[in-house]
């Protein structure tokens, strides 16, 4: 499939008014994105509006399926719903969608991909699946270290920011620490308990085995990507009064015997990844450092006590609306460009 | 050994001023703690000043080795150099001292004991030490579990509270907090880097095999303490914004077969612990409940995915003063009266 002139195609960016929405223009910019055209789309209730965006001033429009049509590829942030119903449609029409919601993440059909990892599982596809935020953050540390040893079985607890649950999520936080500060008392609304000065091991709806879904979404996807169907994988979710960043906790058991020198060196060559780890200096991944910056920050590496020498132990530390969401859809919408692009 | 007279010992807490010290001396009031007359000792800068206790106003007076000699029994709230110094000062003249420092824990010849898994240790030692806050809170709930079906590997992460760095690190979390409400940057003296809205892979120094102090402490003391000297275990400690309960996420991989109903009834019934698991109601351990609160909360419990039917996953969260120190602290008193008082 090669069908876009080399003057770039038009992009929509949709439900731009959110969170991810507002970074995938940031982003677009940032990367120098050549496209040819930008239109940006909300619901009824926005359109209209005027958004200062890193290209200027720009008028929200209402989302409809003509006028997206009218584009090449569609940047969705909006609600798995909403994709569900509008991404076949927008596809029907030719275009091509990146999904930033889990509508479509495990259709056997639909690429669900993080371009450092499976671009060439992009191949034709009209929907493209971008990962869940924790997943995208800790694969790419996890890939390069199964290339190198073989993922055997991999553990993994995380400490979650509150832009998970979006602009409104972050909001909320910041809102109640005030509350709390000068009455002790937060309350809440977006998250299933006051999050300042507590945390919440609850992240997306309970499943029948008792993890949470964003627990098995780091599975789930982390097997389809890496194209580790039987991969041993298990998470405990938790969130955290950060911002938003998304930290990690992992153990590895490695088929072949591994060691940190060498895990480090192999992972300061690897795309997307930033080895932070200089214990002695104090320097390690936090959300701190990691809020903002398109790599994912590793750290902490050591040999795992249980596993052995067949075993590490590290820390991951990645912007969650960045690697974890709009970053990694616009390198699929790059891998995209690249793949189908003719000369003009 | 059984030297008490029923009227009750003669009891010093040693290091009244800190967060600790304080918890020390409401927990003796709380659990009616039979003392016949209770001194608090702190540095020479807090002597002379009053202190309102459960027991009323109190004079601090300064230490000296001959007036807590005059108790039966010290509790230590103090630093691993300052304990290590005067414990055996105070033990040769005939004190029991229980001592909330890592000074003695892993001495072959101390006693490390958390009174609901190995009271019988206490013997007749003269110097007992009470076990680090992280590995008191996790034990509880992994000791129940061992009975019944043998540990084989245990893999942790934590949440930890910034009353871990005692009554200063609650005061920056909560002063940085309002800073960087009120500015955008959070500042640090007490913590490596800012706290608020951050988190932190590194509690106490590093070791040589890249584990943190902290880490290690939970692998030997949990050895220890449950007398399993080669037990499996490995832990990342991560301090997070929370004031004073710590959390943990824990997966177990067990010798025998397990399931999450039957973990959940035999940690219904074991000492020290509250299942706290009733996702489908938002009901799982939080600090916002497990503090100021005796019983460890464990919740979350399922079959972990990676062991399968020998493997549990689950999060536990306790009060890091209370269970992580005091509360711990003065059971170790209840046990040594129980085992050595007579009768008048």
């Amino acid at each position: 499939m090669a069908e876009y002139v080399a003057s770039g195609p038009k992009v929509a960016v949709i439900g731009v008014t959110g969170a991810v929405g507002k970074e995938m223009v940031n982003v677009l910019h940032d990367r120098a994105f050549p496209l040819s055209e930008l239109r940006l789309f909300a619901s009824e209730r926005s359109a209209g509006k005027t958004l200062e965006t890193s290209y200027g001033s720009k008028t929200i429009e209402a989302f409809s399926v003509d006028a997206v049509a009218e584009c090449d590829i569609a940047l969705m942030a909006v609600s798995g719903d909403f994709a569900k119903e509008y991404a076949p449609q927008l596809a029907a029409k030719g275009v091509t969608v990146i999904d930033n919601s889990s509508a479509f993440r495990y259709d056997a059909d639909k690429p669900l991909v993080i371009p450092e990892i499976n671009p060439q599982d992009v191949g034709d596809a009209r929907i493209i699946a971008n990962p869940n935020c924790t997943t995208a953050i800790l694969a790419v540390a996890l890939w390069p270290l199964h290339q190198a040893y073989g993922l055997k079985k991999v553990l993994v607890s995380t400490y979650q920011a509150a832009s998970g649950a979006g602009a409104e999520g972050m909001a909320e936080l910041e809102d109640q620490a005030r509350a709390y500060l000068d009455t002790g008392v937060a309350a809440n609304k977006v998250f299933a308990h006051p999050l300042p000065f507590n945390l919440i091991p609850h992240i997306d709806v309970f499943q029948d085995n008792g993890y949470t879904k964003e627990e098995m979404k780091v599975t789930w996807e982390s097997r389809k990507i890496m194209g580790l169907p039987d991969l041993a994988l298990s998470c405990t979710a938790v969130r955290i009064p950060t911002s938003r960043a998304h930290a990690e906790t992992a153990v590895i058991e490695t088929e072949r015997p591994c060691s940190p020198d060498e895990a480090r060196a192999i992972l300061s060559k690897a795309a997307g990844v930033k080895v932070v780890d200089d214990p002695a200096a104090k320097v390690y991944p936090m959300p701190l450092n990691a809020s903002g910056k398109y790599d994912v920050e590793v750290g902490r590496i050591r040999q795992n006590l249980v596993f052995g020498d067949h075993g590490l132990e590290f820390f991951v530390c990645g912007d969650q609306l960045l690697k974890g969401a709009a970053l990694n859809a616009v390198q699929i919408a790059e891998v995209v460009l690249e793949q189908r692009t003719v000369a003009a």
